[in-house]
């Protein structure tokens, strides 16, 4: 039973979304993925938030760029925590970030960094590990193991020197 | 019969939507005026825009502030013209300006200034106007006044001298 | 009789300027298309709209960049509604987006997103199927193609995985 | 048992993160608040980290202005979930949403609004009701009271019109 | 014969258009100052460029806020130097500065500070004295006064200290 | 005898600053071109300015990045209208553009557009055109044939249509 | 002997620069203050750091708004160290920041927070005390005080409970 | 014995430091150079100012992007004069300047340019050649090649003419 919900506004934020989704299996976590507009399909949108009241759905993930409206929606129609990821574009990712942060009191988004999809995941993460020690313990590896890993390239660079780097 | 409907996300943007609400009684449309938030309650936005298709409402006038996902979410729930006015807060109104303007391909969002109530009511009579000549010529007799009002004040500007203006 | 009025400032914004009228094409709604600068050759922007009090155009779109004024100075020449393009430059857009968005008290310019030719001509065929029912229907057909499509590509992503999408 | 830390780096955060704990009060979450400075106190951050991991704390709650490192570094010490208040001063903010939402793959903070104290504390409150399905149904209930106070307030413009709200 | 033409789009701008007025009046240039919106009443923005054709007008100082088309439109209308002051607003005047000096090429506006009226009018005079050696030398009296006057203000802050300033 | 002077901090603006030199040329204006920065030798700037007062330099073009306090110094160091040019680079230019506009009051800095070296160079002829009846003439041919050159584009699209154009 | 040197470029600043003079006094460190203008009095700022070379100043703090050369050229005219503090004005300090902090390769300014007097002093300290022990033991002394400062606050926090703070 | 450290928050931003790296090796200043996150080992960052304390380390240059908190908690966790410099990415490095420039009161960074490698090597000579004659007269010379570099390309300039330069 998919306990995380990945959703995205557009086909075209694929690279970003997969970053969380490969954490999530990477962690063991099952996770339902849908492209699901907001803006073209607001009815659709109802629907799965109804479904997810039943089917076991804890977290939601929502990326979405410019306008950037499927967080907030999201949002608006579940209390689940969700977790938004501004795209970038022209403008940088501002109006995506502007979009998703800044949401009126009462209705909260947990806002990552402008095509964070990895960061997105570990924080799905971390929020289900608030009741699932298992999970917590697998983060605190996974922790452990990017702290080895930059720890590895200093070493690296202390061998090698930085022009050799 | 309501031509115009007049939404916003909260009562604390009341002092911008009344100047589209007094501009429309001045040109003589009927409009319906309505606290509803997207994020609060979305469901009531969809039976609005469900009523919507039979009550002869024909544009929409959307405020809202922040995150500002009411225009966006009129938008995709009609094919009316909807008209969106970024509220200013601590950012200057920039995070609305981003959530109402940058709406993705498909779902346009006729956005005015921030703060700009008068422009979407003149806007929203403009659009009105396309069919009904009576109404166009109410406008360019708008216009005209607005333009003699300018002159006075350069009338006197010219009789006193800007020292004494 | 063309009841729309495309206008750039530069052929540079051709490519935008194009997404507009292949939608108006597609719709079915006559169109004019110029390219008039209103920093180069403001007479003859005077000269089109003076024109265009009798030869039917009922809405103008109007795209340009940088300091942008052809869609301010089209809607004081005019009361028909003006739809206004930002095209992006080396600041994304933000100088053409804060020229033709900001229009002072009693002069509106129905500002859509960034490079967005698509949605202003959306826009424009929404003014139009106020007073036609016939369009207003096609529009609704668009819109539920648009919802189609993206189903689509949420079945194919629910067959195929993200991994083969 | 204290499950949810309230940290602020300086008591002029005090009023937005009051609204946190007020909110955390209404729903019989019990938590600590305190004020560490990250720039200022380092040692005691890495000592109420360290602490944590025995005491109980599920959720961090964390505010700070300008450059803002306080939830940032809390999340860097810790596998919980970490919720982020940038703090508004002369730059409205910018600086802190910055600072605060951009973090680096691996280690993420959950941003919420610009001095958004009670998203902050809804959103801790959703985490934790991720396992709590009393906790889940007052939010449910919290969600519906204010969507409730939004509809009464349409109801008085209804009956009173917007000139005499 | 006026030399200078100071217009202004809106009687509001007049506080910071009265400086530049006041040093025209301190360096002993003629100037006509008038009210002339760019947007309510293009009409008469031709007819003020016509006419300057013969009245020996040979600089123009614009000032305007928001969208801030005056200055160029007035730089269209002309082959004079047009001097722009953007006005500030809730934006802190960053529409008004994109509007009046991201001008396209050929069109140059000489764009000052926001708010900037002294140095319009400066550079004016800085303008009229390339071909007037008396006025070149109240412009270097006038910097060499405000050198002083700054030296002054050094030598005091020697005498009582900076507690006592 | 150079009646301009051609300034730029970094042979990098070499391409932006000779499109101004293009344009003096084909207007027969004399002119010196220099590299000097304000930051690696401003006692050659100094010596520069002191020499400017007997060798018939009436105007300053200077384009500078980044901190760009080359139009600046100029102007303080000079009572000639000094016209600053804005450079691009990673921020798009806008730290140029502050540096150069936001002049305090006293010391202008007539600021064109960001890379904006042609429109440097027609502020330049315009300022010398002041006194140079000759000279106005040719910038008003230069303004028709820029007129012309639209016309004949926009000619072209309504034979050929957008589709060919 | 005084080894930090503060300038700042007009009395408007004398609110910040007075937080880095009372700093200094504090630690003991002598120091002169001295309003020179970049832009009003290039000569005398020459004429400064000529002077700088023999009276055993060791460090610059200078303050400057808007356009803000004065760190800048004082970085120029100087191989000391030279810490600069942005001013903030309509714009947040946004073109200050970009003025001094954007400097070229070859000529660091030490930029500090907007208005940030305190630090600029702190960091002068700090530059001092790489060769002067009993200056970096006073530093850490007052870095002791503030992170104790912070504690007590804590306590008091934890002893009245925040609705009493 | 190193007088300098330089850190980084990862291997991305090599290229930067190496830059910083190259100059204090022709300057003849020992230094260290590290790959320390202070996201993913802040305890190794603790450990590595603790041994500061003893091995001599007098000045430190932290380059990081994004959030970019490795220089203000290498600042909060030592007394050091410490050099931030703020990587460039999708917003082009206004995060990381955010970051790093505007520390709280008490805790300065000294903030150089957006990917200001070298500038930052040169502020840390200058610092340390407050106390140390030998390495100031290099800087001076270092500027004096700097000055001279400039006046050969002008030289050049002026030999072959802007076009053929």
């Amino acid at each position: 039973m998919a306990k995380v919900g990945i959703l995205m506004g557009s086909d075209s934020d694929m690279g970003v979304m997969a970053k969380a989704a490969d954490f999530l299996t990477e962690m063991g976590i099952e996770f339902n993925i849908n492209i699901i507009s907001a803006h073209r399909d607001p009815q659709k949108l109802f629907t799965y938030f109804e479904n997810s009241k039943t089917n076991g759905t804890k977290v939601i993930i929502a990326g979405a760029g410019m306008s950037a409206h499927l967080p907030g929606v999201s949002a608006a129609l579940s209390s689940m925590p969700v977790i938004g990821i501004p795209m970038s574009n022209s403008l940088g990712g501002t109006d995506a970030l502007h979009s998703i942060v800044q949401m009126p009191p009462g209705i909260p988004v947990a806002t990552v960094a402008i095509n964070g999809g990895l960061n997105a995941a570990i924080l799905a993460a971390q929020i289900l590990a608030v009741a699932d020690e298992e999970l917590f313990a697998k983060l605190v590896a996974y922790k452990n193991n990017m702290r080895d890993a930059v720890a590895q390239k200093d070493d690296r660079l202390n061998e090698v020197g930085y022009k050799n780097y």
